[in-house]
């Protein structure tokens, strides 16, 4: 029950400091016989890696994905699968002021007070490096998911402060999504995102956005209420993530503006066979998706669509009001790589949490239901 | 690891059916020794009583609390405490319709493609009747916060539809919040709320809003990074609860809009003396809050503040369109009783979910850290 | 993660104690769809059910069950399954003494350490009533089990005090065991139990001995290394019952007498066919069965063989040393109605708890596997 | 839930094959600011170290460890700590014949019959390398203790096959047990255990028997009932071990032959002061300990006193009769190496197993009691 687990029965454990030896994950109940190779793995860290644009911390980091068990000639075993990856750039030179400092609006002063001593350097435990174990299970959590059917896991950048796209979830490609290095499928906003992100880098400032996501596929009846709810699974896996500070499924906070008759999905029966359905030839269709795929905790069949709000980075190259260890009144200027924006970068783990969501789920409801 | 438990160290299991004999709760972890007496139970129970006002559903139900276990001579045990409540006006005759077809943006499809068989009556385990167990936790997860420090939690219906309040969460009572019935702490709003909700129940269809919430005095070091976060919890918490489509922290999706350098919360030494911070004599308080009390996943001593999204009630009193078990096209239209807006009744709901997340932290930090 | 739940995927919580108003249980995970009605649970209450016979103790209890959610219709609904059992005869002044006076052996004075107070009738959360919900779990447990093949589970007095028979595990019946009060399968030999037992109720005192249990085809697979092994959990599930000292799979500790050439079972290729071998049409079989049905923590097809050892009742008519609440050493002799000996009764609970672990394993091992 | 984990609040989650890159340990919920060194680690891994005297196996492995995480500046910083030792001398060659046949008694056909795949070589993930991660997360338990007073927890052998000593668990020291290569406190039998090993070593056969531990100093009140009973915890840890068949407390099953006026532990007044008590200045203790340390589930402040079996070594190096992965019946002579009697090397595992189910309790003990 400790903190560095996530999911039941596709379970996470993830490990490691920023600038401690290395950072890795531990994979508890991933099926057996899974096909896997350490270079798929190795191309989800690279959508996550630092440095991949100058829109991105430069933080030098090759990211490189070591398997250390439960794989063994290409396929899952069945047992807890480790993966390490060594930290490389620790250039802690940058972080000396923090060693005493507590920078606003990080986890300095939090992780003092909770554990009375802290890994200062970077953030620690609380630095997004972490969501590399993250990542890295995410590959495993989409090959689980394949006993579920087609799933599509496909996340982007919604939007960079007021810059907004609206994208169509069902037609939205990885492809489009990765053709930027802003990760916002439509070009022309991409363009303007990143113009906005370059500015805000040179200004020592930072900002904040959206990042929306869809699952396509996705069989009905997957989520376990009354508390482990799809959609609340969902939350707390968006909202664990470093500088989350909002989530919505479907229509959000938006929908509360429409009445019941607005908001409601009609069912119809669509033609098409269906095995996820258990009602006869026909599939139970919604007209509508207010629900993001959704109802009473447990998935119906439509897309699952959902957003994650994103704060501008905390780090920022300006001076700032602070205290320090001895609870001294004081400023603090950051001088560490940071990234301006980490939404390019949260899409992929976006996609990976919601994956870890779905596998977890997809295994309990088999488990359950058979 | 199944989904009607909530919490690890101060741990809730819910069961019961709309129309079934009775819901309630199971509570493990509490600690021993608190005074607890089945009124205090009640009384709060009451806040969330159906049949309260006119603008709640009129399904007639005292939700009458025993305690069957754990609790002796006013104290708690420290042993699984059991709560039950009977159900008493199962007017089962309403939901006839309902026994074969599925209700629009309800639970009925789903938990039918989940489990291939439901309790048809009232939405069975999906109804919020569900929400009696929680409530009633509530009530001892605030008795096992005193040794937290004093700890005040307040929720108020922020918004229905449009019509929206600015309330100060520093200084908001429960007795403000509770003295209308639409439990909006601003008097000349909660008219305009009672208004446009009656205007909603009379043409027979239902609206949603915003539930804020806040807790005062919760001390730094609350919660478990890098999942179980405070708030990672809480959105899960929420999310979990019917009809919730959306949870913000602090600044939450309009915090996305600022910069960096707006958004970050600078720190300062307040002069009073202070337990809760390990940072001598002085606190370590910040000049804004759009962190929202947490900060890397932990509390930093200041208010917590969050905000649900609750959609519109899908009971409504009109034709809809819809499928039935056999997979046919049809037309449904419902006759039980129901909220027209669920918000009023959700606010004590609200509380008793950041009350249940706040004591199992509480536990789990007293555990790992002393 | 509190103490009175027990396993993950089929998952039950017990609550309530000795004197209070009743006990029970709630099951989560429970496969929808399982027919059940409240007769097959009573019935097997009542092997369990104090007064059956002269050498059990004499408190009249009808332990009359309701259901009060997760069932309807005759079928799980697949949502949390609540149990209640009222208390009847609670004749308290039996008690008197235990007010604050610990006795020996027993959990009073553990648990005023543990909690600093106690429901100290009759033992509380610590008496044997609190098994009542185990075992009308185990009802459901065994339902669970229908979907992985044929599964027999069979337990029986081994052995009271010296006085010991030796049975076959692979013909030995229910109905052999339930011919007698004492529950051994050997006739003449239970006649020697139940007049040894009687002498010793007579005499104010109390025996031990050991109950045995088989499980018949279960399938190979159940088993979660390198933790959650089969024998680990077993070993859990008998020594959380109440006077459990001892637990043995297999050749347990005589097994240690044995060189590993005597001790190894040889695997061999059994004609018949075999849906749970994952090797062609013939069956993966062992010659002899020193392992018990379990091998690395996993099932092997083999019948599953299992002892434990119960301790001579704590209860005791006899005057003992003992000390009180306010730490003055005094004497203590009980009145309460107990059991001379408590192996007839554990019989019922041994298999339930059998039964847990099994469905508790075969649902994790088709979530995992398929 | 997943079987690799062990401990709810004091958790560790191992991986690792005996064949793979290596094996290793993730702990989490370990208390922060414990001082700790790689040295005090690796000095109870090569308690456990394969190759440290003639009768254990020759394998060669420094099993030098690495902290990867949770630890800086010496102590530990609250968050997840992982450990790693490297796999060195991987003689796959000696294991040919097990890539198609099952070895008799281990885990080869049941981990294949679990997951249709496994890694074959020395056993996998079913090898006693696995408990590297163990005996290291041990050595942090330990230190997480230390805030539960100066509680000693030795281990020894107890009995080979049926040489047996009677060991005087208040005196015995870890370093009389260390005195000699097999682990026994008296001198004198040791040697003939090590004969009657040397004895089996040199005719390819294996011996097994019995290790006692004891943890002296355990406060009172550590263990949840009902099912999570310091002995249910404990027979669960001693039976996730390889080889283990059979787990005691206290009296065992040699107690079941007693009455109950023989085996119950009178309680009286000791004259020291006591913190542990919360009864007055004086300390309660037991005239005898027959209970074991443990009374319905909850430590009483003596001594906890146990017992495990162990099974001869599977491998023996003697044709045996068993079966092939194509359903063919064959034979098998194992020529890995190997330890004729696990016995030894055992001790350091049962002791940290012990420390990990008493580091537990007490956090858990110290989080819902405080």
């Amino acid at each position: 029950m400790s903190g560095n687990s996530f999911g039941s029965m596709f379970r996470v454990t993830t490990f490691g400091e920023s600038h401690g030896p290395g950072v890795g994950v531990v994979i508890d109940g991933c099926p057996p016989r899974l096909p896997i190779t350490v270079e798929e793995i190795q191309r989800e860290l690279d959508r996550r890696r630092p440095g991949q644009s100058h829109i991105t911390t430069q933080r030098r980091e090759s990211d490189t994905v070591e398997i250390l068990s439960g794989v063994r000639e290409g396929v899952t075993l069945g047992t807890s699968i480790a993966l390490l990856v060594r930290n490389q750039d620790q250039r802690s030179g940058d972080y000396d002021e923090m060693r005493t400092k507590f920078r606003p609006s990080h986890a300095d002063y939090t992780y003092q007070a909770k554990y009375g001593v802290r890994a200062w350097e970077g953030g620690g435990r609380a630095s997004a490096r972490e969501t590399i174990g993250r990542v890295a299970a995410g590959v495993l959590a989409r090959k689980a998911l394949a006993a579920a059917g087609t799933i599509d896991i496909v996340a982007w950048v919604q939007r960079v402060q007021d810059l907004e796209v609206e994208v169509d979830t069902t037609t939205v490609t990885r492809q489009a999504v990765d053709a930027n290095i802003v990760r916002c499928p439509d070009a022309a906003m991409a363009e303007k995102m990143i113009a906005r992100i370059d500015e805000a880098r040179k200004a020592g400032d930072s900002l904040g956005g959206v990042v929306e996501a869809v699952a396509r596929g996705v069989p009905p009846g997957l989520g376990e209420p009354v508390f482990d709810k799809l959609d609340a699974d969902l939350a707390k896996a968006m909202l664990s993530l470093p500088a989350a500070k909002g989530f919505e499924i479907g229509s959000g906070f938006a929908g509360t503006h429409l009445t019941g008759s607005q908001h409601n999905d009609p069912f119809y029966m669509a033609r098409e066979p269906s095995e996820g359905s258990r009602l006869g030839s026909g599939k139970v269709r919604t007209r509508t998706n207010l629900s993001g795929g959704v109802q009473g905790g447990i998935s119906n069949g439509e897309e699952i669509v959902l957003r994650v709000a994103f704060k501008p980075t905390a780090t920022i190259l300006r001076e700032q009001e602070t205290v320090d260890e001895q609870g001294q009144d004081t400023t603090i200027k950051a001088r560490g790589r940071h990234d301006p924006c980490v939404l390019p970068r949260a899409v992929p783990i976006v996609e990976a949490m919601l994956a870890l969501v779905l596998a977890d789920h997809f295994l309990r409801q088999r488990g359950q239901c058979g």
